[in-house]
C-alpha cells in the first residue's frame, strides 16, 4: 500500500486528448520570454534550452525524453508511462525517494508526466538547488537500478492507476474507446496508460530494453526556465549530463499513418453512474508537425471561433440563442508529432435532446465550411491568442512546457518565436478551408455518454 | 497493362471476414477423407500432410506459409499479399509466367491467396505432374529474383487491385472500416490488402526482408490431396523441398490482444451507388485456437441456429413471420490464430425500417442468451454439420483447404479428426452461454450501408 501512495504524483498527461482540451493549452502556445532564449547542444547530443525569467528566485528544471506511448513496441502498451514511474526508484547513486525528499526539504516540487510523444521529469526549486537537481536527473538517466521486485511492485501501482483513472470513470472509458475508434492505424489509438492485458505482462526485460533504447542524452532535451543565465546552465549541464555517454542512434520517428476515412462512426457508453448525457464529435486533423504551413494555425483559430469562450459561435448559438446546451467547447491539440485531434464537446441543457444539440453543432460547422467567417470574428480570435500569450508569460512552468513539448514533437525554438506572426497571417479563407476540409460530418466519430436508462431506448 | 491482366488470378482471400461468411466455410470444416491421412516432417522442418483421394486421377498440391497480413511489421500493411503476387515472378530456375503456362498446358489450374494468418499457393494437376509442381514451388520458396523493377511493376498491380476491389465498392469500404473499428488492438483490424498509403511505400527492401524471414521450409506446410500415396509424396518432397536449407527460427506468433470492450459502436457509409440499405452486427469472439475446449464449436452451432439456412431463428422470425427482412444470415469465422468475428448480416424488405430489423435481430439474440435453445434446434444444427461433412468429402480442394488453414492457425490433424465428435458433444447450455457471453448488444459494432439520400436524415 505504501507504493500506492505515490501514484497521484506521477501524472498521466493526456490519458486522452480530451484531457488536454480541458487544460489551458491555447493559453500556453506562445510565450514571450522576458529575455532571449538560449539554445545549445552538449557534446553527447543532449539539447539544452534556457529561458531566463528573473522575476523571482525560482527555476524550473525539466528533462524531456523524445519517447512516448506512440513509440512503444506492438503489444507493450503502457511501457512508456510505466517507465516514467520506474524513474523514481533507486539509482546507483541515490535511494528511491531521495529526490522527492530533497525537493520537499527545500520547499520545491517535482513531478513527471507521459504523453503520446514525450515523457518529462521536472523540478521547481531555488536556483542554488539546480546543480543538485541535475545530479539527480543525470543519475536516473543512465544509472537506474531495475530489479524484478521493483518492476513487479510498480506494475501493481500502474495497474491500480488504470483501474482508478480509466476503468472507474465512464467518461475516461468513453474517451479511450473514442480515440481507439477515431484512429484506425496511428498509434494514438492506444491509450497512454496502456491496455490492461498488456500492462499486466510488462516485465524487467521490457523495461530494460526501453530504458537502454530511449533514455540517453542524445534523445533528451533539457529545459531550464527561471532565474538563471545560459552560461551558468551550460556549465552545470556539462558537469552532470555532459558526462553521460551518447546512446544508440535512433531511427526517425516514422509511425503508421491514418488511411483515408469514408465512414461516419459513433461510440456509445451507457452507465448507471452517468446522470447528465453528453457527447463529443472528433476528427483527425493535421498537427503543427504534419500540417502545411499556416494550416495548423488556421485550425487553432477555427477552434477558437467555434468554441473558445462566450463569444464563440457554438456558445452564442447553443447556449445563448437556442438555450439547448449547458456547456459547449471546441479545440485542437496541435502539439503532436503525427496527425492529431479536433474535438467539440457539448452537454444538453435541461430537457433538450442530445440529437438536437448535435444537429446544431453540425449546422454551425457546415455554416463555417460553406459561408466562412467574418473579419471581426477572425480578429477577435487572434486577439484572444495575444492575450493568452500575456498570461503564458506569467507562468514559468507553462513557458517551459511549451519549449519541451515543441522540441519533442518535431518543432524548433524558431517555430515558437515565429508562431505569433504565423497566427496573425491566417486569413478568413484559410479558416473556412480548414473547416471544409477536415470537419466533415460524414467522417466524424461521435462519442455518447449516456445514463443507463437513456440507453434502453 | 499486361501485368494488370494477372490480377484477378491472385485472389485476396478474406479481404474482410465478411467475404468468408459468404463462402461455404461451415461446409468445409469437417472432411471425412477416403483413406487415412498421413503426416510427416522433412529434415528441414517442412510439415507434410497427404490426404489420399483416389476417385479421380487428380492431385491438389498446396504450399501454405505460416504468415499472413497479421504478421506484417507496423506500417508495412499489404506486404503479405503483395509478396504473394511477387511469388509469380521469375526465379533463378524459371521465367515469370512459366508455372502458369506449364499448368495450363496440362489442363490444370493454379492460384494463390493471402489471409490474416496464412499465404497459400496451389495447383490442381494430374498426378504425373506432381514432381514438376514441387520443382516450381521449391524454386520460388527460396530462389525468387526480386529486382526494383519487378517490385515497382507489381506494386502498381496491387494498388490497382485495392482501387477496384475496395475503393470502388461501398460494401467493401464499409467492411474494411467495420473491422478497423471492431478490432481496437489486434492486427485483424488492418485490411489484408493493406492501407493505400502504406502499400504505396512498399519496396524491394521490405519484400526481401519479408521473403527471407517467412518463406522457408520450416515455416511452410505442404498439403497434397488426391490420387497419390504418402510414400510417393514423401520421396518427391524430399527430392525437391527437402533440399532447401532451413530458414531462421521464428518466435511464436504472439500478437497484440483485444482490450475488454465497454462501448456500443456504429459505422455508417452512405453512398450514391447503394440502392438497398443493409447492416451487419459484429462481435469479437474466440477462434478455434483461442477458445476454451468446446466453446468455438458452441459458437459455430450458435451461428447455425441463429442464421444458418431457412429453418434458422432469424430466417423464421424476420423473413417468414414478420416479413421485414429480405435476407439475413449469421456466422462465425472460427479458423483464426487470434480471436475472430461473429457477424449477423441483414437487409430490410420493401418499406421495412432498418431499425426494426436491427431490433428484431437483437431480440432474437437476447432470447437465446436468456432462454436458451431447444434440444430439437441443437440436434438440427448438428445434423446440418454432418451433412456438410459429406459435401466437403466430395471436394478435394476443400479438404486440402481445411488441412492447410487448420495447420497454419495453431491446429493439428488430430483437431480436424476429432472435430465432428467435439461438435456432437456441445450442449444447449453451452450454446446459450456463448450467446450470453459474447453477443452482448452493449458491445456490438453495427455497420450500416445506406443510400446517399437515406443518410441525409
Amino acid at each position: 500500500m505504501k507504493a500506492l501512495g505515490n501514484w497521484p504524483r506521477r501524472a498521466l498527461l493526456a490519458a486522452s486528448f480530451t484531457v488536454l482540451l480541458a487544460m489551458p493549452t491555447f493559453a500556453e502556445q506562445a510565450p514571450v520570454p522576458t529575455s532571449p532564449v538560449s539554445e545549445f547542444t552538449l557534446g553527447n547530443g543532449m539539447q539544452v534550452v534556457v529561458v531566463p525569467d528573473h522575476r523571482s528566485p525560482i527555476v524550473t528544471h525539466m528533462v524531456w525524453y523524445k519517447v512516448g506511448s506512440a513509440d512503444e513496441p506492438p503489444g507493450k502498451s503502457g511501457i512508456a508511462h510505466f517507465f516514467e514511474h520506474l524513474m523514481f526508484k533507486a539509482t546507483g547513486n541515490h535511494a528511491a525517494g531521495e529526490l522527492d525528499k530533497a525537493v520537499a526539504d527545500i520547499g520545491g516540487n517535482d513531478n513527471a508526466f507521459t504523453s503520446y510523444d514525450y515523457t518529462a521529469f521536472h523540478e521547481t526549486v531555488p536556483p542554488q538547488a539546480l546543480s543538485q537537481m541535475m545530479a539527480f536527473e543525470a543519475a536516473r538517466m543512465r544509472n537506474l537500478v531495475l530489479s524484478d521486485e521493483v518492476v513487479a511492485t510498480e506494475r501493481d501501482v500502474v495497474l491500480e492507476e488504470r483501474r482508478m483513472r480509466i476503468d472507474n470513470d465512464p467518461q475516461a472509458q468513453l474517451d479511450e474507446a473514442v480515440l481507439a475508434t477515431l484512429f484506425m492505424n496511428q498509434p494514438y489509438r492506444i491509450p497512454v496508460i496502456g491496455w490492461m492485458q498488456e500492462m499486466q505482462q510488462l516485465n524487467r526485460v521490457d523495461a530494460k530494453a526501453f530504458y537502454d533504447r530511449y533514455y540517453a542524452p542524445n534523445n533528451a532535451v533539457l529545459i531550464v526556465a527561471g532565474d538563471v543565465e545560459a552560461e551558468a546552465v551550460r556549465k552545470l549541464a556539462e558537469e552532470s549530463f555532459g558526462k553521460i555517454p551518447r546512446g544508440p542512434d535512433l531511427p526517425p520517428r516514422i509511425r503508421p499513418k491514418e488511411p483515408q476515412k469514408t465512414t461516419r462512426r459513433t461510440v456509445t457508453l451507457s452507465d448507471a453512474r452517468v446522470s447528465v448525457p453528453s457527447f463529443s464529435m472528433q476528427w483527425v486533423v493535421p498537427s503543427y508537425n504534419t500540417a502545411k504551413p499556416g494550416e495548423a494555425e488556421a485550425i487553432d483559430l477555427l477552434g477558437e471561433i467555434l468554441g473558445g469562450g462566450t463569444r464563440s459561435r457554438l456558445y452564442q448559438e447553443l447556449i445563448v440563442k437556442k438555450g439547448i446546451a449547458a456547456s459547449v467547447n471546441a479545440g485542437f491539440q496541435g502539439r503532436a508529432l503525427d496527425d492529431s485531434v479536433f474535438a467539440v464537446y457539448a452537454t444538453p441543457r435541461g430537457e433538450a435532446k442530445l440529437a438536437d444539440v448535435e444537429a446544431a453543432v453540425g449546422a454551425e460547422i457546415e455554416r463555417i465550411a460553406r459561408d466562412g467567417i467574418s473579419a471581426e470574428e477572425l480578429d477577435r480570435a487572434k486577439a484572444r491568442y495575444v492575450r493568452s500569450m500575456i498570461f503564458a508569460r506569467d507562468r514559468q512552468d507553462s513557458m517551459a512546457n511549451i519549449y519541451g513539448s515543441t522540441l519533442t514533437t518535431g518543432g524548433t525554438v524558431t517555430d515558437i518565436n515565429e508562431w505569433p506572426d504565423r497566427v496573425r497571417k491566417v486569413t478568413a479563407e484559410e479558416v473556412k478551408a480548414a473547416a471544409a476540409r477536415y470537419l466533415v460530418l460524414d467522417r466524424v466519430v461521435t462519442g455518447y455518454l449516456l445514463p443507463k436508462t437513456q440507453a434502453e431506448n
